[in-house]
């Protein structure tokens, strides 16, 4: 990843400059809030993504640093409003705000920060963008229902686990390398390309996220393993794993995800049956897959750095460790 | 209201088709979280500002009724989303989306609706109307913010109550009038009379609000009275009574603000307080005053049954029980 970023560093530091010019507002709890998670060592995958997509398209100027701060205020919006949902009290190692706060002002700051982004859209006035975001947001919204709505549901199908998947993670990733393009004004066909390696580079993102969470142990993670069985995720590895289980796996499975508290035991059963029939292996797959279908895409741009960066980038997705 | 709304009751019956034709989602549970509040016997008093300002100002078509729409969805994510942060049980009458499906889907419903309502105002590609509404949902996200950080301080201003209802009920009903000038291809000044108008008919709305509930009775307002008390919201009939009370009346108001459960005693102390110093009077006569401002605004148009209709609107406004 540091390979990935230091191309693009100028324009990194740019956009912090950004995030902290472009977030007005008169009421200082707010910066607060949105500083505590926005510069509490997020990746900046989504603006990482459109950076590179808009050099690559030779976009000139800076007219793409605004647009990656308003990615990543949208991302931040959804990690505030998620953190709600799940009750999660830790994020990236810290608390989260609605640990510190409470529930409201998440709420609220997420709205916020929604509206900020809307605003800051419609600023930069661009037609084009308009109509990739009016979707994006929507779609993202769905695919958190859609989530919740398969909580702790055993039966959940792989179909509907891809489609949570591709609406929360896959189509925000999609859209801050389509608006790359757009903003360097090339054809129809390379600017498809884009959204489609941004979209593939979503799912195997997310997969991989799904995976973490049940191979990697706190110290590496940042995050407790295990927080989407506690939440009551049923993510891929499980899915794969469910196919085959016996009636009794099904049952400690069915149990543990009814369950107010995991027990370190509890989870160490689920994970057993997921390796019992190679949930992993079978997740990490369609994982890799989707990384070989997202380079795939960036055939028909010519060889620069930034094209190898965000092939470097697909790469980084599925063999990171965090 | 029922002669304002017969005048343009052809156009609130296809608001209501509207409704149900925007919503589209795949997903039926959003649809129903959505229905049970938006049908739960709103006023739809912002559709019917739109509509009035847009027939008024001539505008032709159909094109006043997705704006119709898109505002009532907007009013309807924040109803969901404030209902949560103020843990309310019930909502005219009926018991609110978060005590039935919990928190969940009330944050992400909420959250659809105004990315809905983000998408729809881009397909119906107004620039003007855009720019209008860019500001509005900050706005109302910044006076949400702000109320809930003035949450049971005593020591509210004036200032610090009209910034919060300003924001959080003023601009959107102010949006809705000023949509439908752009939509009437009106002058810059005309557009400019709506835009007071609505500013002005919103303040009045919350000041009139904030007085139903220290002087209605539960039969009459379909929520109960005392509902501000509870949620440690000052408003300005308990800001103009702490004004002039004694030591000992602050200390009532403080100890019922900051208490987990008002009883109906708690609540007829503070009740007094405020009847004692006039807050009561003091608030309506300002409401009074916004109405006249507001009525004012509209002597640019020439006579016609929308204007009246706009004109009874801003007194029904102050006179109103419910």
């Amino acid at each position: 990843m540091e390979r990935i970023v230091q191309l693009i560093e100028e324009d990194l530091n740019k956009l912090e400059g950004a995030i902290e010019e472009l977030l007005t507002t008169k009421i200082p709890f707010i910066k607060e809030v949105v500083y505590h998670i926005v510069k509490s060592g997020g990746k900046r995958i989504r603006p990482v993504l459109l950076i590179h997509s808009a050099r690559m398209c030779a976009a000139d100027g800076d007219k793409h640093i605004p647009y990656a701060a308003i990615v990543e205020f949208i991302h931040t919006a959804t990690l505030l409003h998620d953190d709600v949902v799940d009750n999660a009290e830790t994020r990236r190692g810290s608390r989260t705000a609605n640990e510190i706060w409470g529930n409201e002002p998440s709420v609220l700051v997420g709205d916020f920060l929604f509206s900020k982004s809307f605003d800051l859209m419609i600023e930069n006035n661009n037609a084009k963008i308009l109509r990739i975001m009016a979707k994006v947001t929507t779609g993202l919204a769905e695919g958190e229902i859609l989530e919740l709505l398969k909580t702790s549901d055993i039966g959940t199908t792989q179909e509907e686990y891809f489609e949570v998947i591709s609406k929360k993670t896959a189509v925000l990733l999609s859209a801050a390398c389509e608006i790359g393009a757009v903003l360097g004004r090339v054809d129809a066909r390379k600017r498809a390309a884009l959204r489609k390696y941004g979209y593939n580079v979503g799912m195997a993102f997310q997969l991989t996220d799904d995976i973490l969470d049940y191979v990697s142990d706190d110290t590496v993670l940042g995050k407790h393993a295990g927080t989407d069985l506690k939440e009551g995720k049923v993510t891929l590895p499980l899915i794969q794993a469910l196919k085959s289980a016996t009636e009794k796996e099904r049952n400690q499975v069915r149990k543990t995800l009814d369950g107010r508290h995991v027990t370190v035991r509890d989870f160490e059963k689920v994970r057993g049956i997921i390796r019992k029939y190679g949930g992993i292996e079978y997740t990490l797959e369609i994982s890799r897959k989707y990384v070989e279908d997202a380079k795939q895409s960036l055939k028909s741009f010519p060889s620069s750095p930034h094209r190898d960066a965000l092939l470097d980038f697909a790469d980084y997705i599925v063999t990171r460790k965090t």
